[in-house]
């Protein structure tokens, strides 16, 4: 218990050390500084739960949820806007527009969709704090009225209507597509029947993805799974099933579906080609690349910076919080329109890549596929931390950061962080340069605790573009993708910026965009119609 | 750091609790409850790092060096007792024969072997609480002074010398056997290239292992690897290579590695028979028998029960601690006779088991499997705490505990819990009553917290030998066996505990048991033997 309030306040240290080099606090940041979700509940209840437990996909999938409901509480108490069902038959009058009944409203939805469906979040292991944090402020947890005359009811309501699409929205996560009985079900078991085609030890088709082996460092190992295969046919939020059909990216290759024996000689030269690219990579790490190697990689949460001392810096963060909120002064309507449009962006983003990763089904540069390409020749790759480089046998390599379960082709990274940079674009009418300091004190790496960095290290980041271009060259440097993919996930999602902006603001005049309930089945009850 | 003393407090109360019906400790319990290893080190630091994080084989294998180096530093200021090198030439004049100087002994050896390779026991996690730990002893944990005429010398020799072996045991332990760069060695990887003919989605050898698909519940699924499948080859204690190969039991199935289409009908029958038994065990686990299964999965801890606040009621806890040390009230020198055999009983059998597990390569009761045997045929199982039974699709079921991932047969289970108590009948002259009460507080369960057991429930377990029996049973009940494994596991290894208590009176007499080095290549570096 004592833990969570020095949390919250580290938040709002972490939020207000971004405008003391103004002097003073505007009144847009004290009011964004008390929006519940933003400073208490997400920092105090998700932050620990979402950042090192689910895999990114489900993640996104949470992170677009917690937005959802945030908005869909939120705009019953603002004069246009609609919630994600398009509904604006709840609003309030604007004598009760104040910032207590939205945290209010806020809460209540959020606490409703966790409780509905705690696996999509994490775990339920933030439940019990969740409910004791309403009843510090003198909610009740329990209070399940649906009053829409109360800022508790509507946010029930809303809490509960999100939780029934979550229930509905293809990526199977309360597990009874797969299971009869909720005792045996599986939460997000894949309702694809995706099967690899490799094994870890024997690679039948050199092109496709092979599972990888992992290991807990204390004697279990493991294969991974593809994970949540069917999160490329579960809905999107500002694209209909048609768009995200239309979105392809080609494949480097001639015929990479071959098995052995009926490959191109031109594809095994390029694929040995972006193979050896990895290792020379791999011989090039500089401190400078590793610790951004590790920043980018989990798109919640990273190195623990001076700028933020509880590890969330990612770039989704940064932007948000660090950057656009603070530098461009935004009201608190704003920073809420701007959370769901640039979560939209990166779910939507996430779902386009996820369909072509499943059709590509690309192989990852590990070391089984370097076993492959190159025998048992030697390379000089990275030795260690405060270690010159070292020769190993192809096979033994392992990338710097943990190779994520999925396809190789196209990067999910490139293509999210494309996303969120350019939607903050369209946020900012353009404007480019917002230089940001991240400093990264000696020992602070998660991978290397005490070792990365060697001493304390800032990184300068001059512009949102240069996040994007970062972002994209840490997944080379990090050893889990070849080449192609990054250019590939930029082009594949170019465009989805604009479109969950646009879906935003058609919301925000108070009108529908009905883009993510054409992905449902026709048959399904239509409950956000009832009243 | 406040919280370390309040276990060690718990573990001293525990012991305790079991002669405080005699009314008044012995001056052999205070002296047991003095020793460093079982009353401090243990609870303070492995208890937390060994109970759920690593594997079953490799919890065994660290329990065996943990006892070693207690052992080893302690049989120095005993009159007669060899190390496990079978070294009597550091051994101390009587005079020196102090609680403190054996305890400070077996602390040093302790931290060697730990900080050799943390990921024997469990991961690095403790390494900083062991060393604060010796320092509030007033004992520097960087003193690695070789003097053999002081306890700090003579533990950290003793436990050098282990460390040294553990490196050459042939678990691969460092990851050196399989990587040329410690940079990218993979810790426990498997030496002998077993890779399983069936994959999750396709049985081919319908009585061979499959690996089974596991998820974090979050999304992430991944498919287990047989854990160290090098232990079945690595060395024993008690037992010679020639030993070992020589313990064997025949296959359940007159053809089990025949693939689809070759099979034995006969064969098919038994197996489905069998399976059938692992849907009728389901749809009659009582209470009680979800207890058990849960109490006695994990060989080193299970519930929180009364008698044991911290959670350390496995069966080889229990015997050890719980009924042999105060019901014959053990004198300290007997206790630590008693933990070496014991854990040498528990390790060899595990290897032999190990060495059939993986000849016999047999299939679990898993979904898949019954999804094999009987397609989409129903079966009533049970259908959750507090809930009626449930009728599902074969494919659907899951075992009440988690299936651990290696190969069914023989069950290691019934093997070793046979072998400790074999061990300890041995050791009481074949007196087999020593009634024992668990209490299982409501919700204590940690499969189903809050809601297993209903309300509390006390089991009285009124003999050695019941132990023995309810250990073997609670594998069936659990679902995570066939019925043959259970006497196959008891017959392949009866007679271990004899030959576990026979090394140890090898050793106690100051003679060599050089057992466990007929397992070592002839090639390697006798270190033991230097001076």
């Amino acid at each position: 218990m004592a833990k969570f309030p020095s949390v919250a306040v580290l938040l709002i240290t972490f939020l207000a050390s971004f405008v003391s080099s103004n002097g003073q606090r505007s009144q847009n940041t004290i009011e964004r500084d008390q929006q519940a979700y933003t400073t208490l509940v997400y920092p105090r209840i998700f932050d620990s739960i979402l950042v090192d437990r689910p895999e990114t996909p489900v993640q996104f999938r949470a992170l677009l949820y917690l937005n959802l409901a945030n908005w869909n509480a939120w705009c019953n108490y603002h004069p246009t806007a609609a919630d994600s069902f398009g509904r604006t038959r709840f609003k309030r009058p604007l004598s009760e527009h104040t910032l207590q009944n939205k945290n209010t409203a806020t809460m209540y939805a959020l606490l409703r969709i966790y409780e509905s469906s705690p696996q999509s979040f994490g775990g339920a292991d933030g439940l019990g704090g969740y409910r004791n944090l309403l009843r510090e402020l003198n909610l009740d947890p329990d209070d399940r009225s649906q009053n829409m005359s109360t800022p508790v009811g509507i946010g029930n309501r809303e809490g509960m209507d999100l939780a029934r699409l979550m229930k509905i929205d293809g990526w199977n996560a309360q597990g009874d597509e797969t299971s009869s009985d909720p005792q045996y079900a599986q939460f997000f078991a894949d309702t694809t029947s995706y099967a690899p085609v490799n094994t870890p030890w024997r690679i039948t088709f050199p092109f496709r993805w092979q599972p990888l082996l992992e290991n807990n460092g204390l004697g279990f190992f493991f294969r991974q799974e593809h994970v949540v295969p069917q999160a490329g046919s579960g809905i999107a939020m500002s694209l209909s099933p048609a768009d995200v059909r239309r979105r392809r990216v080609p494949s480097p290759y001639r015929n990479s579906f071959a098995p052995f024996g009926r490959l191109f000689r031109s594809d095994i030269r390029v694929l040995s080609s972006n193979a050896k690219k990895v290792f020379q990579r791999s011989a090039q790490l500089t401190e400078e690349k590793r610790l951004l190697a590790e920043l980018l990689d989990n798109k919640l949460s990273g190195f623990r910076t001076k700028e933020n001392p509880f590890g969330t810096p990612s770039i989704g963060v940064v932007i948000r919080f660090g950057i656009l909120g603070p530098r461009l002064d935004l009201s608190l309507d704003n920073e809420i329109i701007y959370g769901l449009a640039t979560n939209i962006a990166v779910f939507d983003a996430m779902v386009t890549v996820w369909k072509e990763k499943l059709r590509h089904d690309a192989i990852r540069p590990t070391g089984q596929t370097m076993k492959m390409l190159f025998g048992d020749r030697k390379f000089e790759v990275w030795g260690g931390p405060g270690k010159p480089n070292t020769r190993i046998r192809a096979g033994e390599w392992l990338p710097y950061i943990r190779t994520m379960p999925h396809s190789e082709y196209p990067s999910a990274s490139s293509c999210v962080c494309r996303s969120i940079v350019e939607h903050a674009l369209i946020f900012t009418n353009g404007r480019d340069d917002f230089p940001f300091n991240l400093t990264f004190p000696k020992g602070s790496s998660k991978i290397y605790p005490g070792q990365v960095p060697s001493e304390e290290v800032t990184l300068t980041i001059n512009r949102l573009t240069d996040w994007d271009r970062l972002c994209a060259q840490s997944r080379l440097d990090a050893g889990v993708h070849f080449e192609p993919s990054i250019e590939a996930g930029r082009q594949l999602c170019s465009g989805i910026g604009r479109s969950a902006q646009d879906t935003v603001d058609t919301l925000l005049s108070g009108k529908s965009d009905f883009k993510f309930l054409k992905w449902l089945p026709t048959d399904v009850e239509r409950f956000w119609e009832e009243d």
